[in-house]
């Protein structure tokens, strides 16, 4: 009993002092006014994020979304990071390098001999099947520990031909922000990539603050293996899922089984929009964002031939972010 | 200068009494000692319980794990829940009769036949092909959000033939305690069943405090449909992943990314062997339960023909779990 009401009376005064230190804290928020998004220029994009995180965290407010249901999703190349090169890409050559000279058969066919001979032309056409193709030839046929030792080797030694950093310093300060800023408000933020599901998950953690269980991208069938009395996963050269376009939203329903209130993507390839439409087919407020590449000095510009990631934004009320406008840096490294 | 000094102030205080009320509660925990396992009864399984989890989150300990790593894997059917019928069975076996009379082939075709004349030795010798087979004749074709409004009737009325409670009921409180109890310790908690995905999130949240997220399942493959300007997933009559036996250690490795420290099963059909010696292949501390059903009073009694789990539990050291002797209560309806 005497603990109890002892308990009771530290409650109390913790309580004031909570009081106290929240009283505080609000006069300094207004004294301050800490801005979220620091490396976002103010503008229409910048604007419609923090509205959206203020109302859907409004207790009370029409828009409220409760925390469980906060979910968020990201593309990674072009959205997070950069794209050009494509920077699994960039580890599929250096293992398609290495592994060459046991494959003698490669140099006479396609893909594998347009990537020797850099045939733009060829490789500017080519599609998912020859990507597939590459993809099982240079990440499959080891095991999952060896494939992440690899990935860890190349993101800690690799530099990116035109910036020459490792290509982990290739992400977009303004997005990781975003990132922050959403799991401040009690969002649960996931990575929805074509990327490789177990390459990704070398660095998500480190880079973005994505833990692994919150990364979907594209997967090898396993196989499990029973080797000196473990059981160990080894990467067949099977496709199990391949995480882009219209198969996004199967993805993140399959690993997440609630459809998110927001999500990111990128111009390139029209990959994302699939992902923003499902994000949006709800039935509360969300916000989508489509990242245009068009900053030819401090990244690069390029856009889709068929502008079919522009005309879904239009179509569908995407906010479509300007690189070039609406971020004050789009790499940490710039002076 | 005068709101940073005032809310060191008061922090400082907030410390204190954050200190008084932590004595107080070390005071209050070392005189009552509230059991965290008030349903399993004393003996090696629940010490071999309580030793895991004092050492993985011992901080300085030498099994110490952080909070990141502690991931814990729970089969559902059998190990969470009463499996005698398959809950998902009883689903499958109301909607089966209910598109019998637009099927009339059934009524030639195995297993629909079997089925339909309980022909108890076919159906004892049925395996994968025959499930999924009756699986995809009866849990596909239909929308996700029809399935899982269909499912979301079914538990909140159809009753257990023999328990005459709604399946929702059929819970083990130990395994539900065990699971309140990990999460209490900074454990992530899964279930990882031959159940299909969608089919368990629609409870597994009221019925374990375990978030859709974390459900891992058997999936259909998902077809992504455009409807009224939203895209809607569609349930198709394809299998996507089948969740069990050794293929359970891929579905986890896909959605978590890690490697379990804890994991539970049990004794019917070797479906768990793989994924329990699995989470045991990792370099550090780790438990494996196996849940025996060995009460032909307060559940039933049955072993599998050829003692795989059991076999395997004396190989590896999983500890088995007697529901007649390590539970108090095995049903929360019981008196």
């Amino acid at each position: 009993m005497f603990a109890t009401h002892w308990r009771r009376y530290a409650a109390a005064l913790c309580g004031l002092t909570l009081a106290i230190l929240g009283g505080l804290h609000a006069t300094s928020a207004t004294q301050a006014q800490a801005d979220p998004l620091p490396t976002w220029n103010d503008g229409p994009n910048k604007k419609a994020i923090l509205d959206f995180v203020a109302a859907v965290t409004a207790k009370g407010g029409a828009d409220f979304v409760p925390v469980a249901d906060r979910i968020a999703t990201f593309d990674n190349d072009g959205t997070l990071w950069c794209e050009k090169p494509l920077i699994q890409g960039a580890f599929m050559l250096e293992r398609f390098k290495l592994l060459l000279p046991k494959n003698p058969a490669w140099k006479l066919e396609e893909p594998f001999k347009a990537i020797l001979a850099k045939d733009r032309e060829y490789l500017a056409n080519a599609g998912e099947e020859e990507l597939v193709k590459f993809y099982l030839a240079t990440q499959a046929n080891l095991s999952k520990d060896d494939f992440q030792a690899n990935a860890a080797k190349f993101f800690a030694t690799a530099k990116h031909p035109k910036f020459n950093v490792v290509y982990k310093e290739l992400t977009y300060p303004p997005m990781v922000e975003l990132i922050h800023f959403l799991q401040a408000n009690g969002f649960q933020t996931f990575i929805c990539s074509g990327g490789d599901v177990d390459f990704m998950r070398v660095v998500s953690r480190e880079i973005y603050n994505i833990p692994v269980e919150n990364v979907i991208g594209s997967s090898l069938v396993y196989d499990v293996r029973d080797q000196d009395g473990k059981l160990t996963l080894f990467r067949s050269a099977k496709l199990h899922f391949f995480n882009d376009k219209i198969d996004k939203p199967k993805g993140i329903w399959l690993h997440i089984g609630k459809r998110p209130i927001f999500a990111a993507g990128n111009v390139r390839s029209g990959g994302d929009i699939a992902m923003l439409r499902f994000t949006q087919s709800g039935k509360g407020r969300s916000l989508q964002l489509m990242v245009n590449h068009d900053d030819d000095v401090r990244e690069f510009a390029y856009a889709e031939k068929d502008r079919a990631s522009l005309n879904a934004s239009e179509t569908h009320g995407f906010h479509v972010v300007s690189m070039k406008n609406d971020w004050k840096k789009i790499f940490a490294f710039e002076k």
